[in-house]
């Protein structure tokens, strides 16, 4: 009998998800106090890098939700930029990603985002497609823009299951 | 005696706000399909501008509310560079626009975002600070990153009064 492997769903926190990418969110110290001390500015969160032959965008997801335990049949890679989720909803959303070993994904890993917390994946990371939980969920993306294909798809033998830890 | 003007809050729609930016929600019709039909694109809803000195980035700004009606000390622009708003929450915001004559900003109207939609201000642009109403709110903010100077700042002589239409 062949078994799917599981993984299991990790908080979301800036060391473990360092190798993979960065938090948006205002967890740490403001960088400055704005607008007659009414506002913490949280300044330039994110590792953004986008090939030459395009131009960074910001674009709109409406996604439809998932749910527990989730079956992952595929992660996908952007060689040609980073690309930011920004949730326009205080609903968490979930976060896989994976390490690259050759060319293929490793380590799968999944996290859950805390409220009002976004991500961006860095160029090239393995990771999920969008991923809310329960309800439908707008997000705003900053992500490439051009015309050259951006997308690599690594499809696994046996969907993996994705659950909450116990 | 010396009245203050009063601004009456418009509704945010694409046509009326074209002038000073551009409206960042899934209204439309999507651009795609993806993720196996579970998320509908809507792609590029902004036009981004950034001064090559710096560069774009992403920050958080966490915001105290104002209440209506509100008095406007101010307007600003950035020479450098778009700055779109990003709500992390689905509470309206009010957004505070300003036509430029000659340097100095005229014809100043506010409106007030529907839920889940977030704007881009076009580079040089007067607008006002962001104005979460009600209760504190988080932003994401793409704006431009950089050393040189990025704000001019115009103090009207009396504070505007902003207010819903009645």
């Amino acid at each position: 009998m062949h078994m799917s492997k599981t993984i299991f769903i990790e908080p979301l926190t800036a060391e473990a998800f360092a190798p993979f990418g960065d938090i948006i969110d205002a967890a740490g110290q403001p960088t400055v106090m704005i607008n007659n001390d009414k506002c913490a500015r949280h300044t330039d969160l994110a590792q953004l890098s986008f090939d030459s032959r395009g131009k960074a965008g910001i674009s709109v997801f409406d996604g439809q939700p998932y749910a527990l335990p989730h079956s992952l049949p595929l992660v996908e890679r952007h060689p040609l930029g980073s690309q930011a989720f920004i949730p326009m909803s205080d609903a968490p959303f979930l976060v896989i990603v994976a390490q690259d070993q050759d060319g293929a994904p490793t380590t799968v890993r999944a996290f859950l985002t805390d409220r009002q917390q976004g991500i961006n994946i860095h160029r090239n990371v393995w990771h999920g497609v969008l991923t809310p939980l329960g309800s439908p969920a707008k997000f705003a993306v900053i992500d490439w823009i051009g015309s050259e294909n951006n997308l690599e798809e690594f499809v696994f033998e046996t969907a993996l299951r994705v659950e909450q830890a116990t």
